[in-house]
C-alpha cells in the first residue's frame, strides 16, 4: 500500500498513513487532535485546517501526496484541565465519605531487610521474601508471577537484601506485582479514569498520601468515527473499527497519563494502577471486546465485569507491572461509571432513600437505599456536556459557566479560570435558559422570541440565535451564540431525564418529596445552580437541600477504589444490587417525556415554587 | 554476524548458524540429536560425524563455511521409549495409590445448553456462561481471562448457546481457560513430564478417562552443555547460556509432544494441561530463572515453587490457553521430583515408617511417615541411568537389563523389547556387579581380576574391560564392554546411596529393620533386581519383601496431579512437612561413605545374607 508524509504544523509532528486516509485520523496518528462533533461527516464544520492557501475539513479531505497541514487554534482540541477543577472535584458529599473510608491503596510498598540466608536458614530467595512481607502486613498468602522470579536471586544480594515488595490487593488475592532494591517506599502513584463516551477524565493520585495532584480532562477521541454509542458500535464492525477505536481511547489515555507526570514529575516507573469507570460500551471498546450485540434486542453485553489485568496489556502504559482495575457494570445502560458513582455518594451504605443522578451522555439514574436499588437510562443525549451545540465546549478552561442576563439584554458571563469566553459549558446552558424564561426571550416552547427587537437576537440564515458574546470579547474571534437548535437539543435532554426520575419514582410508588438525598453528578466542572436547574425543569421541584451537586462522581469512585481496596469486592456487591428498569416498556413513559418538553412543564402545578 | 547454511544428512534438515558455531549446537538447532555425555569438551568421544571423507568431533567442529553434515547411527540419541514400558510405569503400590485417588482431573470439560437471552433474562453472556457452569460443577466462582471475552457474544450465538467450557482447577480457584462451540467433551487431554538432568520422560494422559496413551523418554538435550546440574549452572552464567538450556529442555519436551501427539493422533488443541516435575536446578533452567546461587554457599534456589502460568507462556506448546502446573519443591537437594515421588508412593498418608529413594542422576532420600519426613541427597551421579559409562544408556529399545554370567564367563543378556543389544541400563550394570562378585571377575574393591584367563577380559590400553556382547551379536557393530572406570563410577554410585539411607536412618534413631517399606524409583525401566541390588551393597540387607521397585515415582506423581487436582494442594503440604538433612555436615556420613566403598561393604556384618 502506497503511503504518504503528512506533516502537521502546531507540533511539526509527522505521520506516514496510507494513501486515501483522511486528514482527520492522520491528524490523531500525529498527536494532533482535531475538534470535531459529527463522527467525521462534514456537518460539524469544526475541523478546518490549511493546506497552503487552501482550508478544507480536514475528515473530508483525503491524503494523495505528501502533505504539510496547519490547524488553526480554534479547531484544536484543548485537553488541559485546570489544577482548580481537581480540588474541586472533591467536595460535599464525596468528600465527607473518602474521608470515612479506610485509607487502603490497592497498591502498597512494603519495605523489608531480610537476614541472608545461612546453612541453617536455606529458605529459598522467593520465600524469604514473601514471608517477610505475608507478616508485616498480616497476608497469609501473597502470589506472585514467573518474570518477578528470574533474576530475584541476583537482584536481593545487589541489595544486600534490603527491597520493597509492591503489594496489589484484589478482590479476593494479594499479588506481589514487583519487587524494587531498597527502599522506594516514599513514590507510589496511581490513576483514577473515568472513560465517558464524549469525555474522558483523569487524576493522578499519590497513593502513600491519597493526595489528588491533578485532574486532566478530555474529549473522546472516539468522537470523530461518532457522537453516539450506537454509531460507535456501527463502526466497530468494520474491518479494523474495533481496534480505531480502541486506540483513540488509549490515545486520550496516553495523553493524560503524560500530562500529569510532566506536569507532577511522576516518573511511570512509580504508577503501578490505574483503576477505571466507564458506561458498558466504553469499556467493551477500549478492551476490544465485540460490542455488537449491546445495540441488538435484547441489548446483551458481552460481559459487565472485565479484569483485573496487568496494564500494559489492557494498552495503558504505566509500570510494566502495573495493574489496571475495571469497575464492574449491571447491564448495557448502567455500566461501571453508575456502580462507580454510587460508591462516591455513599447510596448502598444509606438506609435513607436517595437518587443518584448522573448527567452524561446518556442520562443515569438510581434510587435507593442500602436495602435496594433501581437504575434506569435515559437517553437524554449529550449536550449538557457541552457536545452537539454551537458553541457548546466542556468545562475547561475559557467555559461559560454562569450567565446573567439584563432586563436590556446585557450580558455578564462567568467563565472557567476567569479566562477570555471561548464557549459555553452545561452549566452555563442551564445559567441561559433560566435567564431567557425570566427574560422572554424565548417562549415556553423554547422558540426564540421574533418580537424581540436587539442586535443580539438574529436571524442566521438557517436559524434564529441569540448572542451572548460578541466576537471583540471572545478569545475564538467569533460570536459565542445559542441557537434555537441548541435551545430544542437542551429542551430535549432536560426532559428526557426529569421524566426518567418521575417513572422511577412511579416504578415504586415513591414520590419525589420521599427522597432524602439527591446527587447529581455530571461534566459540569465545578458550578451548578440547583435553582436554575429546576426553574427549566431538569430537577423536580422540591425543597432546595435535598440537592447536592458531586462533580464527576464516576471520577470519583474510580479514585476511592484506587485508595480503598475494599472497594473492589464492595462493587461487585453494589452491582448485583441493582434492578435495571427498561423505561421503554414502562407504560406511561413516553407520556412523561411528551409532557416535559416545555419548561419547565407543560403541568405547571409541578413546579409551584418557579413563579 | 557472518551465517552459514549445515545441512544434516539423517533428516535432510538445514539449519543457518552463525560463524564459529561448533556441530553440536548446530545440530540440535537442526532438530537432530547427537549424543553426547561429557558437556562438549570432546572427552566422551561420542557424537562422531562425517564431513566428506573426514571423521570428527561435532562437539569440537566450528563451522567456517556452508557444509554438509552425516551423523552416524551410531552417534544419534534415541528417544523413542515403547508401549510396553509405559505400562509397566504404573504397577504395583503406584497403581494401587492410583486407583485410590478420586478421579477429578485438573482440567474438565464442561458442555452447557443455554437459554437465548430476552428482555427479561438479559444477563450478559459472559455471566450467563459462567452460571450454567457454577452451578453444573458446584463451584461458587469461576474467573476468566480477557482474552476468553472479546469474541464471546459472536461465538455464543454462532454456536446457538450450545457451548463446552475448559475449566482448570487451580490450588484455590478456578479459572476458564477456554469456550469452545458445540459439545467437545469427548476429548480432553494433558501431558505429565518428568524433567530429569539425564533424562526426560513424558507421557501423554487422556483426562476423560484416567487412561495413559502412551510415554516417552529422551536424554536432556542439556547434557551437551554439562552432564550434571553444577556444569550446567555455570553454563547458565554465560551471556545467553541460560536462554540456550532453556531452550534445549523445552526443545526435549516439543519432541516428546509431537511424538506422543503424532502417535496418538491427539491434535494440541484438546491438550489443555501439562503437569512437570523435576529438581530444583532444572525447574529454574527450564523457566530461565537464574539458577547460579543453587550452587553457592548456602545453596539457596531462588525460589521452590513456581506458577502455575500458561503453558505457551512457559515454552509449552499444548493449546494456547492450556495451563502449566510445576510441583513444588523444598530445598537446592529436594525437588518437585521427589515431592511427586512422594504423592506417587503415598509416604505422606501412611502411619508406617516408609522410605523413598530415587535413584537418577542423585539419589534423593525421604525417611518418614504422615507425621514427619526428612530427605537427603547423596552425590549418587548419573551412572544408574547409564550415562557417563562406557556402554551406558537408558532403559529404552535394546537395552541391557537383565544380565547372567556362567562360570565359563559365557554371557545371556536380556534387552528392553527383546532387540539387538545397543548398550546397558542401570539395572543390567547391577546385575553383571552381581555376576561379577559371584564369578570373581571382580575383587571387593571392584578391581578387575588379572589373573582371568579369557578373552573376554583384556587390556584396552587405557583401561581393563570386560567384553558383555562381541560386536557380531550387537546392534552397533562394536564390542559391548564394562570397564575398570565404569565399576569405580558405579561403586561410588552405590556407596554415596546406601552411605545415605544409614546416615539418615542414624539421624533419627532408627535401624532399616524399623521401616515398614521401602520404595525403590528411578529411570531403570520396568525392571529392578533387588536381591542383586542388596548383594553389590546399593540396599541394606533386610527383609526383601519390604522393597518395592516403583519406577519413574517423579512421573507418576505429576500424572496423578494430572488426575487429582486435590494434590496440587497436597504438593504444597508435603514440601512444608520434609525436613532437609545436609549430609555434608553430618560427623559421621564421610566415614559411613569410605565404608560403603567395597562389594557390598567393607562391614560383611551388616550383609549377613550376602554369602
Amino acid at each position: 500500500m502506497e503511503e504518504f508524509k503528512v506533516h502537521f504544523k502546531p507540533n511539526n509532528k509527522s505521520v506516514k498513513v496510507p494513501k486515501g486516509t483522511d486528514l482527520l485520523t492522520a491528524a490523531i496518528k500525529a498527536g494532533v487532535v482535531i475538534a470535531a462533533a459529527c463522527g467525521g461527516e462534514g456537518l460539524c464544520g469544526k475541523c478546518k485546517v490549511s493546506i497552503g492557501r487552501n482550508t478544507v475539513l480536514a475528515c473530508q479531505t483525503l491524503v494523495e501526496s505528501d502533505l504539510s497541514v496547519e490547524v488553526p487554534k480554534s479547531s484544536l482540541e484543548s485537553h488541559a484541565a485546570t489544577k482548580h477543577e481537581s480540588e474541586e472535584f472533591t467536595k460535599g458529599a464525596i468528600s465527607e465519605r473518602e474521608k470515612s473510608l479506610k485509607f487502603s491503596p490497592i497498591i502498597r510498598k512494603i519495605y523489608v531487610e531480610l537476614p541472608a540466608p545461612t546453612q541453617d536458614d536455606s529458605t529459598d530467595d522467593l520465600e524469604r521474601v514473601l514471608r517477610a512481607v505475608e507478616n508485616k502486613i498480616a497476608q497469609p498468602r501473597i502470589s506472585t508471577r514467573l518474570s518477578n522470579i528470574k533474576h530475584l536471586s541476583e537482584n536481593l544480594r545487589d541489595s544486600a537484601y534490603k527491597v520493597t515488595a509492591v503489594i496489589a490487593y484484589g478482590e479476593d488475592s494479594v499479588e506481589m506485582l514487583a519487587l524494587e532494591p531498597g527502599d522506594t517506599t516514599d513514590r507510589l502513584f496511581g490513576f483514577a479514569f473515568d472513560i465517558g463516551t464524549t469525555t474522558v477524565a483523569g487524576q493522578l493520585v499519590d497513593l502513600n498520601s491519597g493526595e489528588i495532584l491533578g485532574t486532566r480532562i478530555a474529549f473522546n477521541k472516539q468522537s470523530m468515527h461518532g457522537a453516539d454509542v450506537i454509531t460507535r458500535i456501527i463502526y466497530a464492525s468494520n474491518p479494523n473499527g474495533l481496534q480505531v477505536l480502541s486506540e483513540a481511547v488509549l490515545s486520550n489515555i496516553e495523553d493524560i497519563i503524560e500530562d500529569l507526570s510532566d506536569s507532577y514529575r511522576v516518573n511511570m516507573s512509580v504508577v503501578y494502577a490505574a483503576v477505571l469507570a466507564g458506561n458498558m460500551t466504553m469499556m467493551h471498546l477500549l478492551l476490544k471486546v465485540d460490542p455488537s450485540n449491546i445495540r441488538k434486542a435484547p441489548y446483551v453485553p458481552a460481559a459487565t465485569r472485565f479484569g483485573p489485568t496487568n496494564a500494559r496489556e489492557a494498552g495503558i502504559n504505566i509500570n510494566q507491572r502495573g495493574t489496571a482495575v475495571f469497575l464492574p457494570g449491571v447491564s448495557t445502560y448502567v455500566g461501571g461509571d453508575i456502580v462507580a458513582g454510587l460508591l462516591a455518594c455513599g447510596i448502598p451504605d444509606s438506609p435513607e432513600l436517595s437518587l443518584l443522578i448522573d448527567i452524561g451522555t446518556n442520562g443515569e439514574i438510581v434510587l435507593g437505599n442500602s436495602e435496594w436499588m433501581m437504575g434506569a437510562a435515559a437517553s437524554a443525549g449529550p449536550a449538557f456536556e457541552g457536545s452537539g451545540l454551537e458553541c457548546g465546549m466542556k468545562a475547561v478552561k475559557g467555559a461559560i459557566q454562569k450567565v446573567e442576563i439584563g432586563p436590556d439584554l446585557a450580558t455578564k458571563v462567568e467563565t472557567v479560570w476567569q479566562e477570555a469566553p471561548r464557549g459555553i459549558c452545561g452549566s452555563g446552558y442551564i445559567d441561559i435558559l433560566c435567564q431567557f424564561l425570566k427574560r422572554n426571550i424565548i417562549h415556553k416552547d423554547g422558540k426564540i422570541n421574533r418580537s424581540i427587537k436587539s442586535e443580539r437576537v438574529r436571524n442566521n440564515g438557517v436559524n434564529y440565535e441569540f448572542v451572548l458574546v460578541r466576537k471583540e470579547f471572545s478569545a475564538t474571534g467569533k460570536d459565542i451564540v445559542i441557537t434555537e437548535d441548541d435551545i430544542e437539543n437542551l429542551k430535549r435532554s432536560k426532559g428526557a431525564i426529569y421524566s426518567a426520575i418521575i417513572s422511577l419514582l412511579n416504578k415504586v410508588g415513591k414520590n419525589a418529596s420521599d427522597i432524602t438525598k439527591i446527587y447529581i453528578a455530571g461534566g459540569f466542572g465545578n458550578y451548578l445552580n440547583i435553582e436554575n436547574s429546576v426553574a427549566i425543569g431538569l430537577l423536580p421541584d422540591i425543597n432546595r437541600s435535598v440537592y447536592e451537586f458531586i462533580g464527576n462522581s464516576s471520577l470519583a469512585g474510580a479514585r476511592m477504589v484506587l485508595l480503598s481496596h475494599d472497594l473492589i469486592a464492595r462493587a461487585d456487591v453494589v452491582r448485583k444490587n441493582i434492578t435495571y428498569l427498561d423505561l421503554s416498556s414502562e407504560p406511561n413513559y413516553m407520556d412523561e417525556y411528551v409532557a416535559s418538553l416545555f419548561f419547565p412543564h407543560t403541568d405547571m402545578g409541578r413546579f409551584p415554587s418557579v413563579r
